[in-house]
């Protein structure tokens, strides 16, 4: 089968570039080192490809990350990386067995949330700058203590420098990353443990502070990460077909905001030509010459939130060369929703 | 079972609303002046709906939506109001009988790829002034005239306005949707057929040149098409969690931009507060007061790429009163995907 043959539009991404984006960060980062994060690709096959690279630890956003991870066999060392009110749900895959679950709080409600549906095991989530969860970083040991004292075991401290992740000036970002890190160090005396946990695809190199690192998106990139000075490639494409074309010359494809997403900006062309802008199942593209029927690929800006409207994506040998490439793997997106 | 015992994010649907809306739309369109369009919503149990209050005739825009349709039962008129170059599906589901389907055709290609796939009947796809799809108007009778001679039906043209849709000036909205639909009967007389079929939620009442109006998103309504003068209400919401909360007077909710569109702005929250930012799982807020476990709703700015990160809509009697309403109906969304 050929990409020829796909449905569109579909994801396709270059097998590759895969390959040695996930081996040049497990050169780097090896094994425990990384904690690659799930919900870039959202993929137990994605997952697969990671364990066979070295890495069996991984970072979930969603409870439906971790219940996926689990029956696929990848639950030695979970961590959600996130704060929840509903652990009942991994209380139940612990019961079950056979996987090891951390969770992230960040306040009481959190900590009697995890101690309510049986959690062991928690990282004390810090704020390092970013405006999203994690406690004040004078607030750690205070937590620490309140989960000790429920009975939790606190095996370190978690904290996610996204404000920084993007700062295509990579002076700035290494200082502003050193500077965030501090934060999470002085917490983690506070705290103890074995684990500081942190960091992500833009700040792979810079964060030395991390015992482990939280990058998922190196995997396959998207524009918005290209922009930066990084050694991973762009892998993924959104193949779409031409389906209309006109004498005012543009052409219209046949994928939209249902099949990439636009928050981090328009997708890009593959080859000739400029987006002039996205509706719900077209893109209409100019600047190029395109016939009725001819295969167009997009390079969307934002890799998560693309591959969550996905049900598939299908690896190919390489992507530049042809956009009629032979299909090598189809990867399930399986663990989408919440 | 009540929304409290749904795992957040979720999207839960006002049903009164909802029933508001389809039978305001159908008091002024009813019957097959209206052709509901399916992308809007994607789910046959919502189609239900609309053929109990009168409507028999749909919009589609990709393949999948008519499969899943004519598996539901309502295949009896269906258009997909989209230029395909791969009818082959199609014409699977004519062979296998039990359903009237219509295609909408721009080139000599796409006229060919419906011929090839045995499709029978097609609309001539008339540009009305949109950067998208569809021949210029005076291309529509040479086309016309190809698929005839091809053995074709043409049942006439359909050209959508989607450039006027969201105009906040109603007499403008009005006068250029006129303009518009001048350029359609233009290419209607050159084409012939029973068929005018146009217009959508933004120009339902100005667009008095269809005989069949498009419309989808009346139904549930959004943040965008809101800020028009229209009778139809908004009824979606997404239901979150805080599960964080900080000092610095911002929370942090447990729905971001893989449960919600932001292609039309940031999602608006439904009592105190404004949206600072939406990431991928998180959107954080400000300006209110708010408790960890609290849920808080979100209003998305577009229903469509909104509804097609989910897989259902759980109707509850009245959004407005309390957030912990009964449940009174999940709706499968069951046509996602392509």
């Amino acid at each position: 089968m050929k990409t020829s043959d796909l449905t569109t539009p579909a994801l396709i991404a270059d097998s590759k570039i895969l390959e040695t984006n996930i081996a040049t960060m497990a050169s780097k980062r090896p094994g425990r080192e990384l904690r690659p994060h799930v919900k870039a690709f959202k993929s137990t096959a994605m997952a697969k490809k990671l364990v066979d690279a070295g890495h069996e630890t991984f970072c979930c956003a969603t409870i439906r990350e971790l219940e996926g991870m689990v029956k696929a066999g990848f639950g030695s060392d979970l961590l959600l990386a996130n704060e929840t009110l509903d652990a009942k749900r991994i209380g139940e895959l612990l019961v079950e067995g056979n996987c090891r679950i951390t969770v992230a709080v960040d306040s009481l409600e959190t900590i009697d949330a995890a101690v309510f549906a049986g959690v062991k095991e928690v990282l004390i989530d810090v704020n390092v700058g970013l405006q999203r969860c994690g406690c004040s970083p004078d607030e750690a040991g205070f937590l620490s203590e309140k989960a000790k004292a429920s009975g939790l075991k606190v095996r370190g401290v978690m904290g996610y420098e996204g404000h920084l992740m993007h700062d295509p000036n990579v002076r700035r970002r290494t200082e502003k990353t050193q500077e965030s890190m501090e934060l999470l160090i002085l917490a983690h005396e506070a705290v103890g443990g074995d684990v500081i946990s942190g960091g992500g695809t833009g700040t792979w190199e810079c964060n030395q502070a991390v015992t482990e690192l939280q990058a998922g998106s190196y995997v396959l990139m998207d524009g918005d990460y290209s922009k930066l000075d990084l050694p991973f490639k762009e892998g993924l494409l959104l193949l779409t077909t031409v389906i209309s074309t006109s004498k005012s010359g543009y052409a219209v494809l046949d994928g939209g905001l249902k099949a990439l997403s636009v928050d981090s900006g328009n997708p890009k062309l593959l080859g000739e030509g400029e987006v002039i802008f996205c509706s719900d199942e077209h893109t209409t593209i100019t600047n190029g010459s395109w016939t009725v029927g001819q295969r167009v690929g997009l390079r969307p800006s934002h890799i998560d939130p693309t591959i969550a409207k996905h049900e598939f994506i299908y690896l190919v040998e390489e992507i530049e060369e042809s956009l009629d490439a032979e299909l090598l793997e189809t990867l399930k997106i399986d663990l989408r929703g919440w």
